[in-house]
């Protein structure tokens, strides 16, 4: 049985997305295989009005479900910072979750601490090491670049190393 | 000339609107004429799912813009609350950014002490003086109910002062 898992780690200037595929044996507890289908970034510029950054959030997610097909979505949650940045962030993000639910898409959210606990064993994992981790699992050569698309695709790892 | 202005109090739970006719005339400091058009809520279910929640507001903020065709939107400014509630909020007012966005929508927004000093003459003043003035801005016989659409109304208002 095969498995699409998107991962999402959302923003309003880059949102990074990481697809890969899963392969799970009929039997639990057998190998399970999983590969790389897709990553990338949705960009929007700071120059455009807030109303069409959102615009292109919309669009281009929507693009990309369509083209990826996922049967899950899994989300970086929402991470407190500056109270400002977090409002843009939110406002992306619930762009991000109707998008989500117009394709009937379920999706699980994980803390970032969830994330770096998934892939190297420990919660307090430095960016790096996730990197190498998410490398490593998928079989590339070089870490993904940028660094959105690689956090998107260990939430997707995260996801499947549960599901 | 006319101009509908279409006032917004965006939440999660309950998005409040109020729209207004406003005849302006065709010299400048003559007397103007406000009439209210129509006000009311958008309502979500805190048992619906996110996502769930976030389509009603898309789906029925489309339908309101398509009924009432405003020529501007005037929305109230995300106000510091818990840092939580504040998420909740910003996620649903991405959403209604995105609407006002794909129907080609300008938006001013105001902050609650600029409403108030626009409606009362001073910016500290509670809820009721603000509910009152909508009331008698706009000839009204009774305060506009809920309190979420009397808001919509003060700043739907507040835009009329100003353009």
């Amino acid at each position: 049985m095969e498995k699409r898992i998107l991962g999402l780690d959302p923003g309003l200037a880059i949102l990074g997305f990481g697809a890969i595929n899963c392969t799970q044996a009929a039997t639990k507890g057998q190998n399970t295989a999983v590969n790389m289908l897709d990553f990338g970034v949705i960009r929007t510029s700071a120059d455009a009005e807030m109303g069409q950054r959102l615009c292109t959030i919309f669009d281009d997610l929507h693009t990309l479900i369509q083209e990826l097909q996922p049967d899950l979505v899994a989300i970086e949650k929402l991470f407190f910072y500056r109270m400002s940045s977090t409002i843009l962030v939110a406002q992306a993000r619930g762009v991000v979750m109707l998008t989500l639910a117009q394709h009937n898409l379920p999706y699980i959210e994980f803390t970032p601490a969830q994330i770096k606990q998934a892939l190297t064993g420990y919660g307090n994992a430095d960016k790096s090491e996730v990197q190498d981790a998410v490398a490593r699992e998928l079989n590339l050569a070089e870490i993904p670049q940028p660094d959105d698309a690689a956090d998107a695709l260990a939430v997707a790892l995260t996801a499947w190393f549960q599901v």
